[in-house]
């Protein structure tokens, strides 16, 4: 069994010159959280040169030739794609903290002394600030003053951040996947059936944003409702009679149906 | 093809005299619908008579032996279960407009000259006030003046009213499973996963809200994210890993992650 995560709480705050590799959307929430934290932005670097330039423009910074900087950063973030990782903390390793911000990646990909993991539990969009203090952070380094630092970077905010086991990000991520992925799919689904029924798709935003709102009060398990879980079998039938010409919809219903039914019985 | 379906704009306002049949979720709300609206709640019935005297105390109206009181109501609310529905209407006909208020159930189920039906497209809660501006309804009814007769309730807070067709209704509460009965039991199983971690499942509530709220900007269709729609194989080999304890569940994912490649092929 895993050990519970803590609750980081950092005791000092300390301003860092931070050096970002990535040009995507993760590469530009951190680049806005560490210009927001009153930490020294040093540089962007990307292959992407002329994202990188836009950025470096609009954060102020450096626009270095190679990924690290003359001026020696104290942490390296790296921002870019999980494939991309391994490759390039050899290209950026150095005396100072590498950390990577992937949800699944595992720590001994960084190809560096000095190693970490900042992984932001939302969905981010570069252009768009959202608000940090919303934002759970896991992170996860090899040595406690290391682990300090990157918790220092979300906490300014005052959002949580968890220390956590390579199992145990990796299980959020899964568990992600499992909450808004897949209900992200079961909207489109839903949106199909609309479409077909020539009712706005709109007709449903009040209750889905109820459905998800319910749960941060009550546990999903004791939130139930409908048909499956009520054991209304007349009402199946009639949602099957449905779906008729939609073999792959209809077994997908019948799966929820009995998974819903085997939890609850 | 369904006939796109209107938005239901009453002419006038006239207060009519209306009697509740049922003590459950929708029967608390209707009561609360037909109070706010400025109507004349006659009474309130139920077969549990503790329930339906502690409804007609806390709204002020009759509590009469049989389920039409003495005086003759205008409109007849029957917010019984589905099961219910047929036998009370037969109980409690007359000249009066009589409307379920069911996402599934036929309107031939009634056994009343004047048939109709108002569905709220929300979960509700008995004795927990929603803003009913923001719950879209959907009418039907036998003739013209009564489907405007029903509109009148909810449009009388400025929601939106929609006309449907049976197909249209059952559909929408089709829809409605697929993205708020199963999101929900997505939630549970992300929850299983979570405590497994020992990670508070609080971690997942941004994200999960965010989900819900992004598809009212964009269509769920062009909102998918994660590994299945980027074909990232190694993040979907590696949740599989997570699950190997868990038939089920991978299962569910494969399913799932199927479903999503196959949508955006």
């Amino acid at each position: 069994m895993l050990h519970s995560i803590e609750r980081s709480i950092p005791a000092t705050f300390a301003a860092m010159k931070v050096s970002v590799i990535g040009t995507g959307n993760a590469a530009w929430h951190f680049a806005h959280i560490i210009k927001l934290g009153g930490h020294d932005l040093l540089s962007v670097w990307g292959r992407d040169t002329a994202k990188a330039k836009a950025m470096a423009h609009e954060f102020g910074c450096a626009l270095p030739d190679s990924p690290i900087p003359e001026v020696q950063p104290d942490l390296v973030l790296l921002a870019v794609s999980d494939e991309a990782i391994q490759g390039l903390s050899a290209t950026a390793s150095g005396n100072w903290l590498m950390a990577h911000v992937s949800g699944t990646v595992p720590i001994d990909f960084l190809k560096n002394e000095r190693r970490g993991i900042i992984w932001p539990v939302q969905s981010l969009t570069a252009g768009i600030p959202v608000d940090y203090a919303n934002v759970p952070f896991c992170v996860e380094a090899d040595s406690a003053a290391d682990l300090e630092l990157l918790s220092s970077l979300p906490s300014a905010f005052g959002g949580a951040v968890y220390r956590t086991t390579h199992e145990q990000r990796n299980l959020l991520h899964l568990a992600a996947v499992f909450a808004c992925n897949f209900s992200n799919h079961l909207y489109t689904i839903a949106e199909r059936i609309t479409d077909k029924a020539v009712v706005p798709f709109e007709t449903l935003h009040p209750l889905i944003e109820f459905t998800a709102q319910r749960i941060q009060s009550i546990s999903p398990s004791s939130a139930q409702t409908g048909p499956a879980i009520r054991k209304d079998a007349l009402t199946v039938m009639r949602h099957l009679e449905l779906l008729r010409d939609e073999p792959e919809l209809a077994n997908l219903y019948r799966y929820f149906t009995q998974l819903i039914q085997d939890t609850h019985s």
